[in-house]
Formats: structure tokens, C-alpha cells, sequence
């Protein structure tokens, strides 16, 4: 027996659990998408603007995800919305069944969105299915436009790229056109944003684009 | 069999090839580290600036480890050094057997320092032994002060932190002295440089440290 079928064994166990996911917050109606990128691209502070922007129309749930530490789900806690904390104990991404075990836990009967904020990773998270609607990635101006290229599993699986901490171009090494150009050669139906958790820029068409994509489900 | 047995199975196998590695590397009398960090933390531009304060005196190697594309090996050959580019296609991390291949290619005699920049992950390659000396972990002020304490293993598994990007503290919401405080409740045994590949701030303190390293091994 090969570790490659092993992995490919895990990886069909886990569709299977990602389709019984999808299946139980299709029932809700509940949009949910799965939120990847490096660490400290700004996750959080994308889901921090995201609760503030939406918060008030619609009921949004968070699922964080992290190697260690609760630090997140706090962060999340002070809006006063439903928010679950995995710690994956050293586990580089979010699998179905943790993502499953969390829903058990979790009100949904009411929710419109659920945010699933992945482990900190460009790679491993690209090939973990969670049930999620669709992935958006996050990458920060400050990582190099580059990252695309080197890392494009992610973009290539993702559906709306968040061009994260715009507030910092003059200060860093990033030509904005040509990440954007990079992101878009990987995967063509990208739907970019550029977005500043500092200034609040790009976080209203973002929203926007989010709340539409909430009155389409069903 | 489970695949813990099977995960079990493949590092006893990478660490025994890494044991090949570092008897490869201490025979040639070669001090090997192994750079990690998230994506674009900027380990390529600390190998660069390695290399114009290293160059001249020491002769230095270097392993580009990627995901995809030969853009850091482009990068690194421009100072006219040995260098070898691996491309994981996919793979999150780098492995003792694909550094072994590297070595192979590589005319070892009269190198002084190998440096192996590992893919951009902060979680699965702190796992993997290739045989260096030790490890040395970039993190960027723009990721955060509380990186450590959600990524432990890197931290715990490292001999070397650079904290890099120091010129953008005045631009992003990083606490350094909370950041190197996090960082030595992980791992007390930590030597940390604050370096800027923009400033060339603390560049010459580390490549010192690491000259001194380079003068003890034998």
C-alpha cells in the first residue's frame, strides 16, 4: 500500500464529509466560504470588517481555524456573533470532519453567512474541501506580487482574491498591476478586490459583492 | 495500517537520508541552514543580502526551494553563485531526499556555507530534518506580533529569528518587543536579529553571527 493512495483515500474520506457539509447549510440556506491565505495577510481583520460592514443586515457565524491558541475566536467574540474555535494541534489546514464537528456545535437554524477562516497556509488548504459555497484568498501587498505564480493552487481553487493591506504600497516591493496580472493568468475568473483593514478601503465592494451573493442562494 | 503509521514511516525515512546529508555536508566541512518562513516574509532577499555581505570572504551555496516557478534561483544566480532550484510541484515543504539530489548536482568542494530556502509555509516544513546545521526562521513585522505563539513549532525548532521588515513598524500594527517576547516564551535558546533587506538594518550583525558560526564548525 502506497502513501499515495493513503492520501488519496484521506482526500476522497474528506469529500465525502465536505458534501455532507455542503449539504446541511444548503438545507439553512446559509452562504459559507472558506477564507485561506499566509499567515499574517489579515484574515482576521478581513473578518473583523467583514462582521462590521454586514453585521447589522445579516447573521454571520465564524469558524476559525488555528495551529494553536484561541486568539482569533476572541478577536471574533467581540462582536457578539457565533463564532467556534478549532485548534488543528499542529495540523497545517482545516479538514471536513473538524469543520463538521464545529457545525454539530453550532446554532444554524437563522445564520445567512458562515466564515470559515482557515490555518495560516498558501499550500496545504488549497486541497481540503469543507463544504464551503467557495474559497477566497487573501494576499497581502506586503508578500510580493509574485505569489500567484509560485503559489497557484490557491488562486487557481479560489473565487474572489482579496488584495489585502493596499495602505502599504508606497512603503514595499509590490507592483499592484502586476500581481493583479499574475492572479488572473493563474485563474481568469478571479474576482479581484483591493482592500485596507487600516482604511477601510475596498471593504464596502467587498461586503457588497458578499451580500449579493447572500440574496442568490437558495 | 494507519496513516499515522504511514507518516511515521515516511520521516523515519527523511530523517535517515537527512543523517546521510549532514554526514555529506560535515565531510566537505560545509555549515548548511535551513531558512523558513510564511511567503513573502523575505527569505530570498535575506539570502541576497547574505550574499553581497558573505560573498566576498566565504564561498556560499545556496537550495531554492519552491512550489513552482525558478524565480529565486533567477534571483540568486545574478550573484554569480552555485545555486539549484527544486520545485516541489505542489509539495509544501522540502524533504531530505530532494536535498540529497540538490547535493548531488552540486560541486561541494571549497563551499563554505549552504543556505537552503525551504517553501514558503510557516507550519509543515518545521517537521522535516535536511540534514543543516539549523534552522533559521524569517518573520515579518507586517504578520504580526502573535505569530509565535500560533505557530510554535517553527519557533520551537529554530536556532535563528530574524524579524525582518523593521522599517515598516511605523506603517503596520506590529509590537516588536511583544513580538520577541512571544517568540523566547516558545524557544528561551533563540538568536534574534532585527534585519530590513530595504535598510540593510541588522544585515552585517547576522551575517557576523553567522560568520563566527561558519569559522567553529569542523
Amino acid at each position: 500500500m502506497s502513501v499515495i493512495t493513503i492520501e488519496r483515500k484521506v482526500l476522497e474520506k474528506n469529500d465525502e464529509i465536505a458534501r455532507q457539509n455542503r449539504a446541511l447549510l444548503a438545507e439553512h440556506r446559509i452562504l459559507a466560504f472558506n477564507l485561506v491565505s499566509s499567515p499574517g495577510a489579515g484574515k482576521t481583520s478581513i473578518v473583523e470588517r467583514t462582521l462590521e460592514h454586514l453585521g447589522k443586515s445579516l447573521k454571520v457565524g465564524v469558524i476559525e481555524g488555528d495551529v494553536q491558541t484561541d486568539f482569533d475566536a476572541q478577536r471574533v467574540a467581540r462582536y457578539r456573533v457565533p463564532v467556534i474555535q478549532i485548534v488543528t494541534n499542529g495540523g497545517c489546514h482545516l479538514e471536513a470532519q473538524l469543520v463538521q464537528d464545529a457545525l454539530l456545535q453550532m446554532s444554524l437554524p437563522g445564520l445567512d453567512v458562515l466564515i470559515i477562516e482557515n490555518v495560516g497556509n498558501l499550500v496545504c488548504p488549497a486541497n481540503y474541501d469543507l463544504g464551503e459555497a467557495f474559497k477566497v484568498v487573501v494576499l497581502s501587498t506586503t508578500e510580493g506580487d509574485d505569489k500567484p505564480l509560485k503559489y497557484p493552487s490557491m488562486f487557481r481553487n479560489a473565487s474572489v482574491l482579496l488584495v489585502n493591506k493596499i495602505d502599504l504600497i508606497p512603503y514595499v516591493n509590490c507592483n499592484l498591476s502586476a500581481l493583479k496580472s499574475n492572479a488572473l493568468q493563474i485563474n481568469p475568473h478571479l474576482q479581484v478586490f483591493e482592500t485596507s483593514c487600516t482604511t477601510n478601503a475596498g471593504i464596502s465592494d467587498w461586503c457588497g459583492w458578499l451580500r449579493k451573493k447572500g440574496a442568490h442562494r437558495s
